[in-house]
């Protein structure tokens, strides 16, 4: 299977922005992205699968049960000075590293058919410290963008002290460039220890990112939303430790030796 | 190689239902799976083989050898009421996260064309003590599958606690969703460790199964035939553990020290 | 790359028998090839090379080097009641599983163009301590040929004992099966540790298997040729776990702390 | 994506001497490399990306990000006696075992389009303390190179001492042989641990390369330039290991014990 998309929808759009907020750390990118698809009714036109993700399925409070998945949902602009929107949200990342290649080129050459030249992406920093009023640092593909987001309160003096961007949220803007892209990843200052939804982190980016979108949305209700959330996303997490833990120790577990020769 | 099914002969079937039950948690699955083709002497049609399993072949008492295989049986209906079965049992799951995706979708992809669209999965579920009345507990691909089944004595309320499916029972109904195909898993609760084969489980789920497929079959010779066929079962995961052990020693041992520089 | 056959020559052979040495448990079945290669003066015809194998080359005495390598050499009978013959030997087997199958059915697919209907594989059977006067025990693709080989001095009443054939021993014959060949996988017993090559196990699956042939090679200069052999075998095994501890030292190593934030 | 190269110009070359530098230990053949084109202003025309290096993105100074890559530059003879150049130099190898394959095979493809005949490449050879003195140790595809090489002050004495060539700057002579290809592989002496780049060994790698190629540049100031490389490099190794000390931790983290039974 590898990695294939599952369009249910052929929304047309015009000169869309793409926004991208995967599981990471504190989720901060998934809340903030998840949040804003939610309080716009953006709707989801495609289902992205991949073998890259942990083999199993999530069962539901109904005993439905779902494989896991990425999710993209669009919004069509309402106003003048607002633009189309896809946003991307979903279950998890790649398990290994080859597959954060793979998931991202198909989703670079996906989201390329609507004709987008813009990406957001949006994830945690983790600072290893609570932070009250955590900062929105930003990293560019191309270095002409810092000049004009830096008005929007993103702190564009960090990239010499932090190293590198991992997974979905930097291999999007670092291979976005490559499709003909420009893209900028804001990202939360969180703890980042112990893997706790951070809200606080979450809304500070939405802030941002519905300045440059000029969209409004109520954020206030975030916390509330990530605590419902909270819920679902620890059993995803813990079930996926327990899978990997059974599978190891099955593994492991000592058979009662018989007399066995070994081949080779 | 990577995974490939090779056709022994071609079924002409009507509407079959497709019946999953591969190695796993206390082996239930296949117990049951194992049990029902043999007492419906259902006929081998198809092999599937993958560089996913454990790269070594089982030696029988008759000194010949089988690479690892799953094995697709059918079944033809008998009389009205009845439906044509496929049942796949087989030595071993995918040894890795990726291969699961790979042998689900060839599965998958397999059955589509006898025109399969519902699905049954036989997996067990581990509450970590021996039980002495398992009960059965269902997942479902749609929700709307849950008011169907509910009378055949499925527990469809523990989709709450349950956090997820794994392996190919679970991917089954997960991604067959995708193929058109309804699914429901039906999970034996056993005590999951140590591994060893859970006939009663088994004998739980081969009731409810049964029932739903209108077919009569005498489930009290179950605990004589795991008995018998726990031997070789136990022969596979011994010897697959003694592999991997020997190949990881291999790789361990300290050569006697020479001369040699190391180059990068 | 994967794996690929670089042909060197094209022979034209009538009916071959193929015959697999590879590295392994007491380096048997190398031995025995790479001996009955040289003892015939067979002629290397193709190479096979995979990303299967560790990524380095061998240093030779004369600063040369050449990467991992299996080699396939063919050999023309002399006389009626012979047959012509394919014999693979090589520096190294996969070094994972997948690579396992993947290298077995090239082989297969490559044999299969020489009408090969036969093959003999030679491996070591690791029987824990040391044995004056091992047992040559066979494993087959097909109970019939059991019959046939008996008369040869080959143990076929270890079947039940022996739980599996690990590698391209036992793939070759138990996937060749698929391909409409006939194979017997020869196993020498042998210490199986410490990883020393054992010339008295290779000495006796070669008697056993010119006596098959019906050829004729003094097995005398086995065990000389062994020590010669051994310095080079013990290189590539010594640098092959230099190269695999320096890649995870490298990986292990602890940098400088940094003042580097880590986003994800 | 696995790997591709990204083609920036297409250089018209004649008859072109490839030289590689790539990091590894003790970053010996990447500082010579790119000491090279820096000094001979040599143009960057193709980028190679890969699956096989690491998932994250790099951070500059300026906030702009690049994905991890290998860089191909040109260089044309200016006067008789010189040949046209190209030189490889980038960020990472390959970081599992495959991945060194299919990368090194990529190369030699395209390179081969300019009419690549001969190859240099430049690594480090770990003597395990510092050497003051640091020798240029060469090893070959081709036994007849030594004699044509060995004027240069290239040690073609220790092939016996040395097992292998570990990664690109082995592979690239030991498979160019099978794109006839000739390759010299010069490894410079040093410590190799810790890994700390060796600008003495580069710069003895250095002045070997340069009296073979026939060209002048000037190898003072390669400290001064080692310990400008030296910061950039240093953050490369130090987030790559906090990297994947992250992806291990975030998996290891024990979540809370939720009323979940594991399904299998």
């Amino acid at each position: 299977m590898v990695t294939k998309i599952i369009e249910l929808k052929k929304p047309r759009l015009k000169n869309p922005i793409f926004i991208e907020g995967l599981p990471g750390v504190g989720n901060v990118g998934r809340i903030a992205a998840g949040y804003l698809a939610e309080e716009l009714k953006a709707v989801k036109f495609a289902e992205l699968l991949s073998s890259h993700f942990m083999p199993f399925v999530l069962l539901h409070q109904t005993s439905a049960v779902h494989v896991l998945k990425n999710e993209f949902y669009y919004w069509k602009a309402k106003r003048k000075g607002q633009r189309d929107l896809i946003i991307l949200i979903g279950d998890s990342q790649s398990t290994n590293q080859e597959g954060h290649y793979e998931i991202v080129e198909t989703i670079l050459n996906y989201i390329k058919k609507f004709g987008v030249k813009e990406i957001f992406t949006l994830a945690g920093l983790s600072v290893g410290e609570q932070v009250k009023e955590p900062k929105v640092v930003g990293a560019v593909s191309h270095p002409e963008l810092v000049k004009k987001y830096a008005k929007y309160g993103i702190d564009f003096d960090s990239g010499g002290k932090i190293g590198t961007i991992v997974g979905a949220s930097g291999l999007l803007i670092g291979l976005g460039k490559y499709h003909g892209m420009k893209g900028v990843c804001l990202l939360g200052e969180t703890a980042g220890f112990p893997i706790i939804p951070d809200h606080r982190s979450a809304e500070a980016l939405l802030k941002v990112l519905i300045k440059i979108l000029n969209i409004k949305i109520d954020t206030s209700k975030i916390e509330r939303k990530v605590r419902e959330m909270e819920e679902f996303m620890k059993k995803v997490e813990s079930v996926q430790l327990k899978a990997i833990s059974q599978l190891l120790k099955a593994q492991r577990e000592k058979p009662k030796e018989e007399k066995l020769s070994y081949i080779g």
